[in-house]
């Protein structure tokens, strides 16, 4: 049993590799690429180390109990809103960037498929908070925020660590960037207050500048030494 | 032609991706799955680019015409000198350790031979003047610190991307520790002056603290929002 255990084992880290490798060749937001990462590299002890660390903190706690959806956006309308709103800057983000809101489809009934789904239909708010550019500086900087707000997550980790390995062997030339965008990105999300959970449907009309300070996310960092 | 070019890349990145995964599977320190990594991933044009930046400021420059390397190392010597000195903190970092250090090998007559001795000969003593232990998040801190001053090794980073991947599968628990490593090693790393090319074997009997402050190596980093 022991022999075929260690064979299990050897080829799981074969395939894993066989896929992280893909994805490292892959162009940067190949989603099903990083959906089959998802799927290989989360497992269930990892995922309550997640949630267990969500419910540390009320907002989170109460998130995983009632579960809210960010239901269906209207972008259109969301752009009407002034233009110093979380609503117009999201609406914004999205119409810029030719991106669509995520449907609200129904999942299965568990705090896992919560956290996905929330994770995934909030993304791009995140994006708009943070501050991060959809560029590969800016979503290294949002993985990195990732890490420190969903801890500790084996994928977000993995992604990080995919697009260190792509920076080698492909855009060596960002490497000060992609650092600079890392080591922000996992400051901040410790700095931050913790945004999973936060029912965005119900602060599009509040004022972005105004979210980002109750949110500990409008500072630059300085990296003095003391 | 290119169907043949576009099969050798298919093959070379499979390889690569079985030697990382290996990489990754390996404890911590394995040199002789490192060495293969370094030989795959480094090329002409990413070497070149880092003696580029090297010789950006007078040591770097000097050193790769000069070519000085550290010679013997007598451990017993340097342990009997005053406790404060970096002669004795680094004879007592090895032996404490139980490391021995690099024979004096010669070289080919190239400037990239002479990188990879001199970084490989005067690896511990980086260890003891930036003050990173041994440990994983030691490991992490000091390769971070490599990847600001050997700018822009395709190989540090590849190494931070192979421990990032290892610390998501392996030792999850360990992330903060981590993530807080990488950023503090980078951050360290811009800041203080560049180690390449420093004749260490010339300043054994300097204070300890006295070098690592003229090299502004001696400080906590305030992670403060301004």
């Amino acid at each position: 049993m022991k022999i075929l255990e260690n064979w299990k084992q050897q080829w799981q880290s074969l395939v894993l590799g066989y896929h992280f490798m893909q994805l490292v060749k892959a162009p940067y937001g190949d989603f099903a690429k990083i959906g089959r990462l998802s799927q290989e590299i989360n497992d269930i002890y990892g995922m309550k180390l997640v949630a267990e660390f969500l419910s540390r903190y009320p907002q989170g706690k109460k998130a995983l109990q009632e579960r809210p959806r960010l239901g269906n956006v209207n972008l259109q309308e969301l752009h009407q809103l002034p233009e110093n709103t979380l609503g117009y800057a999201y609406a914004n983000h999205m119409i810029t960037n030719g991106l669509k809101p995520l449907l609200n489809r129904s999942i299965a009934d568990d705090p896992f498929s919560f956290i996905a789904a929330h994770l995934g239909e909030t993304h791009d708010i995140w994006h708009v908070v943070t501050g991060c550019p959809t560029n590969k500086a800016g979503e290294i900087k949002l993985e990195a925020f990732y890490v420190a707000q969903i801890y500790p997550s084996r994928f977000w980790i993995a992604l990080l660590a995919k697009n260190l390995l792509k920076t080698a062997l492909e855009d060596i030339e960002l490497c000060e960037q992609h650092f600079d965008a890392l080591t922000q990105g996992w400051l901040l999300g410790k700095q931050a207050e913790p945004l999973f959970g936060i029912q965005w449907n119900q602060l599009w009309e509040m004022p972005l500048e105004q979210l980002r300070t109750q949110l500990k996310l409008n500072s630059q960092f300085s990296f003095n030494l003391v």
